[in-house]
């Protein structure tokens, strides 16, 4: 692979790009994004060797393009994309909306892309935090489509891999399902919880006697809100659902703690304890 | 201090014992507990000088007591204490109820007796995760009653500051006030969240898809169930008040995603993410 154009180059996108680099897997990276500072910092770390003024223009000649933009944006930027002949690949966190926004704007060309989620993200954000190892042991979940020829959901595949990931094949609606409960849930949950600290009139107090258990449960709500407001938009039959599964969770524990079930909360905590436990142990 | 008596040799007690011996300020420490090998460890580890059978036989001639076991066996402590001379402080996360325990049990010589609260837990426990360093910069907070001495209490703040704690006071109200929100809510949700997820069918799945964001988040979920169920039941009006309040702060991002409110979503998880931010650098 020569030309790669990456769409968006945050920490996913120059991640990419810096993982190809190492790998060399990639000699020359064209970039596009909307934050000049953002660019020139991207150049100033060799992620980018070049930078387009829009995506047409950056797919042009590109072996491949990558697109890492936050998905609210996907559907202006597939459209500037439709006369390119690259082979496309995507890092949004939802993916039916991204695929449904890809053949709209696509039309016949959706052969020519391969819809991929990794996941990995950090609460930081941009080229400044993009690392060549961030996608190293991580999961790369992709959600190949019935018109993509296998030879080109490999070269995706290899892409990824180059940068470390295991690769792993899904369909969307099941991605859109396992991804609601395990990352988007927990992102609202968090936000939300730090929000209702925060508009309190003793919030500094509050804060200050927070300890590490509040810090690590909410460390996903320093995430990108731009990006989060979108995943929530996307996937919103999915994370609707799982909001309600579990509200219903909570009002269970609730009435345990109301009727001062012990026992029962004993029992309910000790099995998360050891599900967790068995998690982290195994992976 | 010569002799320190540590009811409850656990994360919390093993690590008072050795901060304090790290500080040369005792000589002797003489453990309880209800687990042998515990204890067994806990002198191995050079936690313990000593063991005693019971509370009442550990606080003679100590000068001083601390109580650190799950609060839900404090009567029975306190009751053990009853006729002990010595100061007693403790290590309850909860401060209202363990105040009334000792109030029951010690009468006259609850004066003896300053609350206080580490905050500084993490997901282990038992004298295996006891560490001297525990406790270094991290918020001691007592809760000092109105028959305390002066004296008295400055000599419990010294201990607490000898293991390099940050000590400072509050009532007993305004503390199980302020921890239900930064402490005891956050475990609850995180325990829910595990609950929810290992209880379905495709658990394994979606745990295999959970990455960094979810083990953060999750990570208290590993924490002490009986000593949780204890703190939820301790505190309970104050927990069910902040998770009637956190129930309608999701309500609320539910309607935003509901009626695809983009930008109301995007200010709420920007505040968040900012208020959070700017807690990170403070602390």
């Amino acid at each position: 692979m020569k030309r790669l154009a990456v769409i968006g180059v945050g920490l996913i996108g120059g991640s990419f790009a810096l993982g190809l680099k190492k790998a060399k897997a990639v000699s020359h990276v064209v970039g596009v994004g909307r934050n000049a500072a953002n660019l020139k910092l991207a150049m100033e770390r060799g992620i980018l060797d070049s930078i387009a003024a829009d995506a047409a223009s950056a797919a042009r000649d590109a072996d491949l393009v990558l697109v890492a933009a936050p998905v609210g944006q996907y559907e202006r930027i597939f459209a500037d994309l439709a006369n390119s002949k690259a082979p496309i690949t995507d890092a949004g966190s939802t993916k039916r909306d991204v695929i449904a926004a890809a053949r709209k704007a696509l039309g016949k060309r959706i052969a020519q892309f391969v819809p991929a989620h990794p996941i990995a993200g950090a609460e930081k954000s941009g080229a400044a935090a993009a690392s060549a190892e961030l996608f190293r042991e991580k999961r790369v979940v992709l959600t190949p489509l019935r018109e993509n020829r296998a030879a080109l959901v490999e070269q995706v595949e290899s892409a990824w891999q180059a940068c470390g990931a295991r690769v792993s094949r899904m369909d969307a609606e099941e991605h859109d399902a396992v991804l609601a409960v395990v990352s988007h849930l927990p992102h609202v949950l968090a936000y939300a919880l730090v929000h209702g600290v925060a508009k309190r009139n003793n919030a500094d107090q509050l804060f200050s006697f927070a300890a590490g258990g509040f810090r690590d449960f909410t460390r996903i709500a320093s995430s990108h809100p731009e990006m989060w407001r979108d995943i929530c938009l996307a996937n919103r039959d999915r994370l609707l659902q799982e909001l309600k599964s579990y509200g219903n969770e909570l009002g269970s524990i609730r009435k345990l703690i109301q009727k001062g079930d012990g026992a029962g909360l004993e029992k309910l905590f000790a099995g998360a304890r050891d599900a967790r436990n068995k998690w982290i142990r195994s992976s």
